[in-house]
Order: C-alpha cells, then structure tokens, then sequence
C-alpha cells in the first residue's frame, strides 16, 4: 500500500476532535478511496493538559502551530485554531511556503486574506482547501469549483448561518421575542455568549464573500458586503410575512446586476412556498442561478463538529489522491476585481411596516410621498387601533395603528427617499421596519 | 496558453447541440478556470444532412462513431449517443483503449457496464466521468466520489425521473387522472411517444443503481433493483395522501440494511413537511444519509439540454485540469460484490386501500387478517357509501367502500400474507392498492 498522507492538526477543539474521530472510524473506506490512509501524526492545540476523549500520547505534540506547520514528518496541515489573525495565518503561510498542502475551515481568515494565501499555494503548487470553512456539511464549494464549471453564475444566495435561522424558526413557531429565541439558542449551544457576530450577519458576511468569489471569479471583498442583522426582526413581521405569503429568513445574496456585483445580506421576505423558504432550524441551504440553467440548490448541516470534519475528510481525500485544482477555481491572476453594485441602487420589492397616527389624511401622505418616488404596491395591509373598528370615522386620537406594504420592483434609493419624507410629515411613529424582498 | 482539450462528440441531439452551444459561450471563462481551452473537433451522427443551428464544415465529420473514438486528432471523447449496446459502448471501450478520456451521459450503459468500462479507464490510467448520467444538472455524483468522502453512507434516495414527478405533480395540483397528465407530459415533451421507461420506473432504476454503487463501494447490479412504477396511482390515492399528511413520489432507494442493500423504486408516500416532499414538476432531488450527519439534499433541474450539458462540460474541465478521479469514487478491485436485501424482507410503514364490502363483519375480518401478521395500524379511515351515511346500520348491499390504512413499521412479506387472506376471505373487491411509506 502505498505512504499514508501523514495529517498535522492544528487545533481541538469540536471540530478538531471530530476529525481524529471520523478519520479513524473511516479508515478502511478511505484507503479504498485514495489508494492511501490518511493519519492524524502530529497535533498542537491550546491547552496539552485539557481531557480529551483520544489518547493524546498517539500523537506528536507541538506547543506552537507554526513549528507543526514547518515539521518533516507532516504533508498537510488541517488549520482549525479559528481567528482572521495569527497563529492561524502564520501557520498557514508556513505551511504553504513549506510546500505543503493545507485543509482550514477558517472563514474570517478566507474572507480577509484568502487572497493572498491563495496565491502562495498556487506558488508552491499546493493544494488549499476548504469546503469547511462555508455551510459545514454541504459541499458547496467542490460544486462552484469544479461540479459546475459550465455554469455562468448570475446569483447566489442562501441561508449560511444556522443560528439565525434556528432564531427565526423557533419566533415563528413558538410565537416567541427575539431575545427569548437567542437566549434559548445560547442554552442549547447554538449561539455564543456574545452572539453579535452571528446575529448581526457578520458570519454569513464573511461566507457569503467566499461564495461571490468562487462564483465569479471575481477577488474576495468582504468589505464590499452589505450587511444588517436580524436582531430587529419582530413577531409581528413574521406575522405580516405569513399573512402576506411570505417567510423571513436571513440570505447572504451574490447578485450580478449592471452596475456591478451586489453582496449583501440581511433579513429576506421569500415566497412561502420556494425551496429556501422550507429550510428550518439550523439547517443551511445555498442556491445557485445559472444562465439558461434551472436552480439548484444544495440543502444541509451547517456547523457542528460532524458536518464541518465530514468537509475537513473530503478535502484532505483530495489531497491524499493528488488532486490540485486552484483555490477559488481559477489561477489567482485570473481573479478580477469586483466591480461593487452600490447598495442604494439595489432593485426589488420592500416590505415596508410603519406605525402611523389612525387620523384622517394620513393615508393619502403616505401614498403620496411613495408616488412622488414612483412606488407602486403590490399590497397594503392596515388594521384600525381595537378602539375604532366598526367606527364611522377613523379614530381621532392620533393613536398609532400599524400599515404593512409589499412594493413592486422600486430602488432602495427610492424607498429611503420616500420613507424619510414620511417622516418629516410626523405621520408616522418610531423608525419604519423595511425587509428586502428576494425572487426564490 | 496551452493546448487546447481536443473534444470528439459523438451524437448531436439536444444534448449534444447544448454541448457544443455551451463549450462556445464558455470559452473565455473555461481557459480561467482550466488553464487551456477545451474545443469540440470533430463530430459523429445518425445524419450528416440534417438541419442544425451551428456550422457543421467547422468540425471534422466521421461517419463511424468508433473511428471517431481512435482518431488521433481528438484528446477526449464525449458519448451522447445512448442505448446500452453499440455502437456507444464500442465507442467507449475504442478511446479507452486509445488511451483517451471519456465522458458519458448514458446511464443505461453505465447501469449495464459501469463494472467492465471503469475497469478499462483505470487499465488505461484516464476519466470516464458521468455527471451527466444521473440527474443531470445536480452535481450528485461528484458529491458522492468527492465531495463526502469522510461520509459512511446509509441510505441515499430521490426523484431521479423528471416525466414521473411531473405527472404525479400535474395529477395532485390540477386533478387529473394518471393517462391526462401523461398525454399532457407527451404533448410538452416530458415523456416519450413510449413512456414505459419512464413511468414504470425502469430509467430511475438504471440511475439507482449507479447511485447506490457510488455511496456504498458495491459492483452496479442494476437487476438487484426492485421495481414498481406509477401508472398504478390515482387520484384516489393521492387524496388520501394529502388527507393523512403524506404525499405521493415515485423514489428510488437504495439503503443499507443488516440483510444487505435494499435497492427499490416505487411510488412513496413521504411525509408532506419533508424537503423531498417540496419538490415538483420536472425537479429532481437527491438526499443522502451518512452516519452521525444531518441529511444532505440537493435539487436542481434532472434533465433537457442545457442541464446535461453543464454536467459534461464540468466534467471535461476536470479532464482539462489533469483530474482523474476513480470512476466509482474507488479502484473497480475495491469495489465489492452487493449484497442483495430481498424485497420481501423489506420493513416499513405501508398505505393501503382497499375496496371493502359495505357489511356487517367486514372491517373485523380486515382486523383480524392484519392482527395474525402482527401489524399494527396508525391510522384508519372509511368511508361509508354515500346511501348509508347517517344509518342507523352499515348499509347491507355489498356495495364497495373504501378503507384506507396507513400502518407502521412492518414487513413487505407480512402485508402481502395479510392482503392475500383479506382477499380470500371474499371481504373487498378488486386488487388493493399498497403503497410504501419512506422517513423523510
């Protein structure tokens, strides 16, 4: 038989763990499937001391990553340490200008410098892999580099980050706030102590970024992303959502348009019935339009330490079998700039809820400021304060009633134009709620 | 740049035009990601004087799809002829042997001689890739030979027929019978002038097989697959679905069971809420099972021209990159012999409907006969004929009711035993109606 792909694993966390695991239990299935084992020898992690549930003994010890990443008697390097900064980078780099190959679920460190390390592994001629690092579980990154390569993308889009869905799922099914669905995802592990990052669409940034360039061919911007969270996402929305045939969820969206490549991510109105509509709890899903092709979509465990060391095995059986194909599925030099869409002049349907005084006239203002912007409305939905139903005049208390609106196509320019004049004419109270509409 | 990929198509139907159409509209994009172009050469047909929509002096003309094959002037060959005998498959083995790549749409040939031919690439150290062969457009068999590697599989299933799912659809939305929606499908173009193919589940089964080979490492055996189509399906049945919460697919499964690998088509009740539940019209889906993994699902476009040409063309651009990958996901000498579950040992939830004689006793003999096999029922729902409703008896003239049963986990042989003492018993009349139930 031939050289077992010698494995240095850097980190041990979950995932870490779960490789050592999964790369054991399915040993005999990968040496039919590589013509060679693949063998964790050497690891370095934060802690040497911490209990683990393998013999740490079995393996070389490092203190430091980047000293494991230069070491002989490893050929990959798998980079699970986590963080955009050292050490992860540095023993990546390390790796890499060393000639070996590297596996890294690090999306934060992909998304800021995956450019560069790129480049170097094309270098060297290594391969740098990382289905992982976006919606764990789900091969999406093989599919865009290399299981469509006839394809010519104009859109992707999906639901990247499980612990928003898992929160937009349990408020809509559980008739439940925001934060007792955040602090019930933190109970059950899904969200961290500071969920900032997640909730505020940060994670599904970075990933969405990753996507857009494996896409397009286009070099990896994250700053170039659009990006609001769900935390203002109430119960009454979902409500409206519902009543209007739609469901809120939290898409990262690539989009090729005119004026360039649009990324962005925020809380989404799609079709009730449409595919992404359907995926629930911490499942992720990720859908691609083609020119001339009908989507697809790719529906999956998102996170967790079986699903992301399950996309961590993939990649090193890759390796193991000599397979170099570039990064983000083409040469680096081929990558262009993106040409940024600025968001204002992003096109679609609004959902706009504004809370607006229950007195006469204030209908027609409303109205006319979203004529004067040329918005038209696919639906209007307003319901009187308790008091004044069945009345015979609107009431008169300046009471404020809610006015739900689904618009057709218009600009975001147009609807913050038309919203801040709603404003000055003090119709309306509190800030007006706007989620984006998405074909799906 | 370097040399171009030299493309030998052989056939020139929709398919084969898409091919061509898709390499051209491609080119610049295809140098990018695969560092050289890849070109279509040289062309083999049925006709040479037919119409097409492209310049047929561009390329080189063989008569013969074998001389096409061995022709030093092509570095791959593209088979979009089908049928399982010659002259694909002497085509095939001819560039093989040639020492040429090969790239195949045809699952009937795969299903037959998948075994033999990826014995003969590997020989020759070149691809057979056959994207293409199974739901065109999804990228389920690199996922299943690349992309899940770490994964041990134990169930994978879909709807791999886009013409059965349309008319099983086109029945549920618009009440139609089974032969209305079918002539529908024909007149659109979804179903041959012969659909017996298609709607007898005999296309999903040859797909099947090569699915079922790829999860588990197992030798094809497309005559291991049990097989049961939908022209048995009616509205009926579907009403009753809906009524109890299920809906109704024509599914291919292949599952690991401890008698061995249950590999069977046939119309399936799945349960309404579930992902595969969602999908319709010509849609295909696949979902795969592995231990300690969340369920993986992907679904896209199964068939039509472009959709299969993507797949090809992703599969000559990893030709163009230099990947060979084992065409089963292992050497042919790692795959095994299969293990056939027999159906009859087969365990599940079963639907049935029966026409049951409107009178004293009946239902208490239906009982009976399904108590001595030790199955026990879910749930149950008659129906008194329309004159007895309200009487103060069952009505007593014999007249046929309908009962329909929806049991749980139970043995194939177990509902056969029981179904043929009901029917011996002279309590219903005409052949009931079983249906599988598949967790989904």
């Amino acid at each position: 038989m031939a050289e077992p792909l010698k494995v240095g694993l850097a980190g041990l966390g979950t995932v870490g763990s779960a490789v050592i695991r999964l790369l054991d239990q399915g040993r005999d299935k990968l040496v039919a499937r590589c013509g060679r084992p693949i063998e964790v020898v050497a690891l370095t992690a934060r802690s040497r001391t911490k209990k683990r549930d393998f013999e740490l003994k079995k393996f070389r010890w490092f203190d430091n990553p980047v000293t494991l990443a230069r070491d002989p008697s490893i050929d990959v390097l798998v980079e699970v340490i986590g963080g955009e900064g050292d050490p992860a980078k540095r023993a990546i780099e390390t790796a890499l200008n060393a000639g070996k190959p590297v596996v890294t679920a690090n999306k934060a460190l992909l998304a800021r410098h995956g450019q560069k390390l790129a480049a170097l592994a094309e270098r060297h001629g290594v391969a740098l892999n990382f289905e992982a690092a976006v919606a764990g579980g789900i091969p999406i990154v093989k599919t865009l580099r290399e299981g469509l390569n006839g394809a010519a993308f104009t859109r992707i889009y999906g639901i990247l980050n499980g612990t928003c869905n898992y929160i937009l799922t349990r408020m809509e099914q559980d008739r439940l706030a925001f934060d007792d669905c955040l602090k019930e995802a933190q109970r059950l592990g899904y969200a961290e102590a500071d969920p900032t990052f997640d909730v505020e669409g940060h994670d599904t940034a970075q990933k969405l970024a990753i996507l857009a360039s494996l896409a397009f061919g286009t070099k990896i911007d994250p700053d170039a992303v659009y990006v609001e969270g769900i935390s203002s996402i109430t119960l009454a929305d979902l409500d409206a959502a519902a009543e209007l045939g739609y469901r809120v969820k939290l898409l990262g969206v690539a989009v090729k348009t005119q004026a360039g490549i649009e990324q962005r991510v925020h809380p989404t109105m799609v079709p009730k019935d449409s595919a992404i509509a359907q995926v629930m709890g911490v499942t992720n899903a990720v859908t691609v339009d083609a020119e001339g092709l009908a989507p697809i979509t790719l529906v999956g465990p998102g996170a967790g330490g079986a699903a992301t060391a399950s996309a961590i095995v993939a990649d090193l059986a890759d390796i193991a079998r000599g397979v170099v194909t570039p990064p983000f599925g083409r040469p680096t030099a081929r990558m262009t700039a993106i040409r940024k869409a600025p968001m204002q002049h992003h096109e679609g349907g609004y959902y706009i809820r504004l809370l607006a005084r229950d007195r006469p006239g204030t209908a027609a203002t409303i109205a006319r400021r979203l004529a004067q912007q040329k918005i038209s409305l696919e639906s209007i939905v307003q319901r009187h304060a308790a008091g004044s139903r069945g009345a015979a005049q609107p009431g008169r208390s300046g009471e404020a009633v809610p006015v739900i609106m689904i618009t057709y196509a218009t600009s975001e320019d147009a609807v913050h134009k038309a919203l801040a004049a709603v404003r000055r004419d003090r119709v309306v109270s509190g800030r007006p709620q706007v989620i984006r509409l998405e074909r799906a």
